[in-house]
């Protein structure tokens, strides 16, 4: 796939004339604005008609697309250096840098990412999906051409206003303020996380965009001068009255200004020659700058601009209108709704319930929650690591948090979950959504790792449902739990088990069936294919089915008696086969003396698993109910004498 | 332990009457200034005292003397909340608040933490060690506490400047900004990380302090009105210089007012009176305040404030003047000496080389480095985060970045392990030094989850020296390998092996010894004991010993080996026995269809080891030349048949 080669319909292409003729970025330097502005008309039908057939990033990308040309026309990625912080506003990229021919298959399998990707062009440096880390990444760039003697290469990262907010952004300012060396970093304002951003960055972005230098203009400042109060007054009012003209933004960007980078902006950053102006004068800048540039999310697309929450990742529509498609109800909601519903009765039911959303208020489902409980909804922003800490402050006030964050972004507060809240012992929830494959975002986003690397830490109870019904009553025991607990569930449709749970106990799994010849153990939402299985193999094997609900602590019992009689046992988890759930099995088993040798474990593979559908993927990895079909018969004809 | 009884020696103790005398810190609030100081030189009698019988964190101790007794005496704490960042500077804390009669326990094993502990006193809410988490956990205590129904609560947090560009401290004041909720929010500026601290924030705080208003006295600004511009000069040079007047500090703490954080200060952190003076300021200002107060590292005691580097920890010294004790040299160098020599041969050697620290210079003894090659030496500052990202720059731009980082502190950068290392397969090297037990550190800093959180991810190679000559070798293998490792040692002096070492080969372990009964198999520094254990059981059992060297890729022929001819295996790590090494090798002996049951494994168990000698945290867990000794001898009577 690391190739540029366009596979254009070339002259032929009548639709996108102009994309169809580029080779790469190099040609836009040489352009006109119209020519530019030709460009940008065309990417914008490539992006409306992909979003007739899938769902995809769409009012982000549509967001910089003149910011995308205008960085292009300006530098030259493919010796300077270009890092798209979070990665879903990548397609114009993609579009002007040899990927055109190929941009219908973004988001399938085997098809181009959504994400920036080395491994398809020389222009995408780092495949981003996690917030915040670009201008560490660019620092790191910088330094490194510095020391390899390529100090002529411009690097350049590009965030956007809801990941500024991140730590880690922070951290990286502290240190390219104190470096000096060159480097640009182009604030991406739009007013907006995927939901409406939150906290005090944000009203300082609101400060400056208000601000009188909006244009860039100088002019302007004589007119200002006017307000500026005469001396003569005592000198606290003076003080006072300059401070409170700094905090309107004439002396605009002091928040960076004072960690010694320079600002500039507020620019329109659908101007593509006013964008071309200010990049140069970026480039013409010694030492770090910070370039604030301010675009509307869903630019162009009038509905998207209208409703950038809805169209940031919209489902596919049926007409230019933005009319979604209502496809045939599966009838089946997903983990996420039960997650929430089962939020908002918990906190109906006890006031000491809280949710803690790290902008993800949407993904999760949780506005309906935000109404209705508006004093116990927290969206904390793209701070993972503050989340956390914040939930065990409210912890140890006497408050039940519910931190609810996906699989994959909860890596971003593993030391405050060490520190904050297990070596505390404090009650704090973790729903854990999105833990699994996450299909078409692909690697950055699958959370595969979520069974290991929480089960580390003592005194925290980890738990999966199996079925739709158990969501709840997992949240319920949690809140009735006096230590840390999570449940982790998967961007997937719930089971609905015609069926009355068993109470669940903490530690305690769930036998769902019986069987002579072997079991299958599954750990959370694979319970549904393990069924599915153990039906196809009726007449041919008896293989009962465990919902295993723990890996921590592990139902000792059921490990035993699933391997009782020379059964063979195939465990299924829907996570990383290093260290998971199926280590947890082999763990209890070796400490119960019992012989291994009849276990088979499935799960995902140790390897980093591509975008793609759901059940195509899971399937890869044998964890389709036909593949586990075809493990339990292996394991049969295979069962070692104990 | 949760008891304040102080066993105070009374009336007869005549070295610190005024210490003996308090029951808890209530009794500060009604003291004069003169008390509270003679309270003050009582703090640092028993802090010298101390530091003459033991390793302690001292420096930063003597600091914060007055700070603690002027917080105590305007704030009730066991109904205000107050959270110490980092936390080894808590001893006059705890001095004052009912455990000045145990005091002399400190650090050692069963008395108490040389950080706050909740289970020692309500006067601590959260154990720390781990830096930034303060400002995250009080903006969660004060939600709470306004949800509860205690709003009157007061919340302060104390954060060192060392700490404070710690991403989540960002993460915080973003969020308190925007809650607009009460919170003290004192930074504690010493100019010191436990180095002299880097970075952009650090020059700020350095112009603040700097700033005529450093006395907070109001009729300096007369002064300084007399450099401001007069009118009818060029709109542009007004501007220049206003701004150059704000960056000099003419409008102190812009960085924080721009966040919504009202900053005072700066103030001398030394002067009781002044300290409460402005705490009551703090009290009375509604939303959250940021109190910048300026101490000494050392206060009080010249060779500290001297050098605060090496008083930061130092060894127990002979007398008043500060003259270490020098022991009677074990002549074995720890595991991070002969880390750091390896990784100047490698600098020395490739000038792809470099070596990042977050702060931790002095730690990983890297000063000679850092002397040697002060361009390709980066000292981030308390920045994990951004350490790892960055590392992954230089990496991508054809450098060799080495990671020089803590285990237990390397868990703040894990998703950047996760995104930004091995999800693109760079070579960057992780050194994980104090990997194990940390001994009178306790909880927050032992290393013990490292083999298990780290091996989860595709692409490492993780590996750790069972002895010292080893350590190179395989720094010089990461180095020629073309993906992600790491090397894992702990706190302790390294195994001089009278040995020559085979080659290193990504995935090979290295066989020591051979056994008929049984063979041991130690995962990195564990070998020493593993080699004490088969000699103390000649002529009783015949066990052979392996250097496993690898956890990833765990050499799968050494696991069929050391189990063959119905072999015991006693697997040896320093580390938790979930999820690790032993876990590792039961994964490979389930693949290979072995039978586990005569796998022994022995590991830190799962629970939070306490603080204590480190060869007595060993033992307690069978990690003793003895323990694995009688392992041994328990498995070799209870073999399975296979």
């Amino acid at each position: 796939m690391n190739t540029n080669d366009n596979q254009p319909t070339g002259e032929t292409d009548v639709r996108h004339p102009m994309l169809a003729g580029l080779q790469d970025a190099r040609g836009l330097s040489g352009m006109s604005a119209d020519q530019l502005s030709s460009i940008g008309v065309e990417i914008r039908d490539v992006l409306c008609n992909l979003l007739a057939t899938r769902t995809a990033h769409f009012a982000s990308n549509l967001g910089v697309v003149e910011l995308c040309l205008a960085l292009h026309a300006e530098f030259d990625f493919l010796n300077d250096r270009l890092i798209w912080d979070t990665g879903h506003q990548i397609y114009p990229h993609k579009l002007i840098t040899g990927r055109y021919g190929q941009f219908e298959s973004i988001r399938t399998r085997g098809g181009l990412m959504g994400y920036p990707n080395p491994a398809e062009s020389d222009y995408d440096l780092f495949m981003t999906g996690h917030a915040g880390s670009s201008v560490s990444t660019a620092v790191g760039l910088r330094s490194g051409d510095i020391l390899t003697g390529h100090a002529d290469r411009r690097t350049v990262a590009v965030i956007g206003d809801g990941a500024f907010p991140s730590g880690i952004v922070f951290e990286a300012l502290n240190n390219a303020g104190a470096s000096r060396e060159d480097l640009t970093i182009v604030l991406n304002d739009n007013k907006m996380s995927i939901c409406h951003r939150t906290g005090a960055v944000a009203s300082y972005l609101d400060r400056l965009r208000n601000n009188p230098f909006y244009t860039g203009l100088k002019h302007e400042v004589g007119r200002l001068l006017d307000h500026v109060p005469m001396f003569g007054d005592p000198a606290e009012r003076l003080l006072a009255q300059m401070k409170e003209g700094v905090k309107a933004g004439l002396l605009g960007g002091m928040l960076f200004e004072e960690l010694d980078i320079r600002y500039i902006g507020p620019i329109d950053g659908h101007n593509i020659p006013l964008l071309r102006k200010y990049l140069k004068l970026c480039k013409e800048t010694p030492g770090p700058v910070l370039l604030h540039v301010v675009t509307e999310k869903g630019h162009g697309y009038k509905p998207a601009a209208e409703d950038p929450v809805f169209f940031h990742t919209p489902p596919a529509f049926e007409d230019r209108g933005g009319t979604p498609i209502t496809r045939g109800s599966e009838g089946r909601p997903p983990y996420t709704t039960h997650a929430r519903d089962a939020i908002g009765e918990a906190m109906k039911r006890d006031e000491r319930v809280t949710v803690i959303t790290a902008a993800m208020c949407q993904g999760n489902k949780l506005e309906p929650v935000r109404e209705r409980f508006p004093k116990r909804f927290f969206d904390v922003g793209i701070c993972e690591s503050h989340a956390v800490a914040f939930a065990a402050g409210q912890c140890k006030a006497g408050m039940r948090p519910i931190v609810d964050i996906y699989s994959t972004f909860l890596q971003r507060s593993y030391d405050q979950i060490f520190q904050e809240v297990v070596l505390q012992d404090l009650p704090v929830i973790f729903m854990m959504d999105r833990a699994g494959l996450t299909g078409p975002d692909g690697p950055t986003h699958h959370g595969v790792y979520d069974i290991a690397y929480m089960r580390l830490f003592p005194n925290l109870a980890l738990m999966a449902p199996g079925y739709a019904a158990e969501l709840p009553l997992m949240l319920d025991a949690c809140l009735a739990h006096d230590h840390p607990s999570g449940i982790r569930y998967p961007k997937a449709s719930a089971l609905d088990l015609k069926h009355t749970p068993a109470p669940i106990e903490i530690g305690k799994a769930e036998w769902i069936r019986e069987g002579v010849d072997g079991t299958i153990v599954a750990y959370g939402a694979m319970l549904e294919q393990a069924l599915a299985a153990a039906t196809a193999l009726e007449g041919e094997l008896s293989v009962g089915v465990v919902n295993a609900r723990f890996v921590k602590p592990i139902d000792r019992e059921m490990v035993a008696r699933s391997m009782a009689d020379g059964r063979f046992v195939v465990t299924l988890e829907e996570g990383t086969i290093v260290g998971g759930f199926a280590s947890a099995f082999l763990e209890s088993a070796a400490d119960q003396r019992l012989d291994t040798r009849n276990i088979h474990r499935v799960a995902l593979p140790d390897v980093f698993v591509e975008h793609g559908d759901r059940s195509d993927l899971l399937a890869d990895s044998s964890l389709s109910a036909e593949g586990i079909a075809e493990t339990c018969r292996s394991a049969a004809s295979s069962v070692s004498s104990v």
